[in-house]
């Protein structure tokens, strides 16, 4: 970690109960807050806003805090903590939500300290979209901000989504989630009309296919890390976030430098997409954040320059 | 065009009727020894070696003749040409066969011509494995062999089809068909298993989600150039096939540099699977041959170019 400018993410820190053709794990450590400020922490400086039951474990709050991961945001409130029940069949591409109880995450409301609103990076995981644009009303200029949606708000809260859109530099999306936003059934076609909704960079992430990259200076396709084994794809979306973001606050990038240097803040988003695709690639290997916590440095930077010559012509 | 090796392909030359979401085509050419040789004929002078009915129309094979493809090897017999239809639905990756008509192909029977058995380099179409066996039968020394496959010779015929991949340098052959033919699930896994089977090089064809090169050196991941819209995905693996044949034939790649040369050899088999790539990509934004019989060497570099520019980090 070479920078000391910090990240914020606002998502949710959760339960999860998974089912995949590998195996089966209950009330495991999950949520997009939990996976991005992980995968983020190799690269720079977290700080996470969410909300957790008193049935939360303590002992995983001290370990992100360990971690160097700012957790004064994640409230810890009477009740149960989010829960999301989820199974994968043989196409581990897309997870089939078998329950969803939001308990204390309901009445989530985001309020940022100070030091939050001053973070010079910042990730609305896929919340509500009018929540999304609260924190956005309390950060004071952010170098870039960036954000994810799903399915859910697409179809339920539209018009709200495209006010949070219109105020974001990088969405960064599902495939067949950038599908259902465009109303375009091709890639390309597909990220041109959402980068016309206001972000100027688009991300569609593509599960095992890697994450294509569409910006003013054309296209970036990043494969998925071939990895042997995927044990469960759950959180590889978030985690690809997290260290996407960390790689650009580590690298400084900005909106200013969006403008003043266009080349080399676009190779620095490229080079982030492939930190994010072998982050995801650990994520996978493992359920829960299980890999992610046992994940070394150097194993980061062993796959990052394997998956660079499996993508060097 | 840079090279007086010739490219030997033995497959079918065909008419085919397609369904796919973008309209349908009746009675059009096809058949994989029909795309990889027009494919193939934009690198390197190819012989097609193929039988076809009376029906089959000598304007065709005129033209073929006219782009210095040697038709002497096509056989025309008394009967019709073999004629497939399919259907694609929105999942444009896989065909679905309605009705194949194999007509004068049922009795097919390779006889090669001096010339023919001369050839430098040798392609096995996705024919009945024991027609592969009596090609290899006939070739004196070509410099690399590869082929293709498919689910029909996979379930049917895998005894005679081990015998092929045996003699053969590189198989080309769809994902689906490498975990059919590898009873693996993962990529890697299915390759791993069928390089040990014979072929040192493997390449895995994955659609819109591009081709995957398995070598002694190591793993090439290629995406799919990104068509703006895809009309009809028949041929895109034939076509693939042939211009990275072509582009070996080409930059003379052999057997003997893989030995000798591995680092120049892993280094052409990439270009070679880049130019795959953007061949099919032209193949598939039209029905039949119609975008390939069109297609400007000119449009080839500057495609060849925007990928290379695609995949850069």
């Amino acid at each position: 970690m070479k920078t000391n400018s910090s990240i914020l993410v606002v998502g949710s820190v959760a339960f999860d109960s998974i089912q995949t053709p590998a195996g089966k794990a209950d009330q495991v450590l999950g949520g997009s807050g939990n996976y991005f400020s992980v995968a983020a922490s190799f690269y720079a400086p977290v700080k996470v806003v969410g909300v957790v039951g008193e049935d939360f474990p303590k002992s995983h709050l001290e370990w992100l805090q360990a971690r160097h991961i700012d957790v004064s945001g994640i409230k810890v409130v009477p009740g149960k903590t989010f829960h999301w029940a989820g199974s994968y069949d043989q196409n581990m591409n897309e997870a089939k939500t078998l329950t969803t109880a939001l308990n204390v995450f309901e009445h989530f409301d985001p309020t940022l300290e100070t030091a939050h609103q001053n973070s010079d990076y910042v990730f609305l995981g896929n919340i509500d979209p009018i929540l999304q644009q609260k924190v956005l009303q309390q950060v004071r200029s952010p170098k870039l901000i960036a954000m994810d949606s799903m399915n859910f708000w697409i179809t339920g809260k539209l018009e709200e989504l495209k006010k949070t859109l219109a105020q974001v530099d990088i969405l960064s999306i599902n495939e067949g989630e950038a599908y259902l936003l465009s109303g375009q059934k091709n890639l390309s076609k597909a990220a041109a009309y959402i980068r016309g909704m206001g972000p100027s960079v688009v991300i569609i992430k593509r599960g095992e296919y890697g994450a294509t990259l569409f910006t003013q200076k054309g296209i970036f396709l990043a494969p998925a890390y071939p990895v042997d084994t995927v044990t469960d794809p759950t959180g590889a979306g978030d985690s690809f976030a997290g260290a996407f973001m960390g790689y650009l606050a580590e690298a400084g990038a900005s909106r200013e430098m969006m403008k003043s240097d266009p080349q080399k803040f676009e190779s620095i988003l490229r080079r982030a997409v492939l930190a994010g695709c072998v982050m995801a690639s650990f994520t996978v290997e493992d359920f829960s954040l299980h890999r992610l916590m046992r994940l070394e440095a150097s194993e980061l930077v062993q796959r990052q320059n394997s998956l660079m010559q499996m993508i060097a012509p």
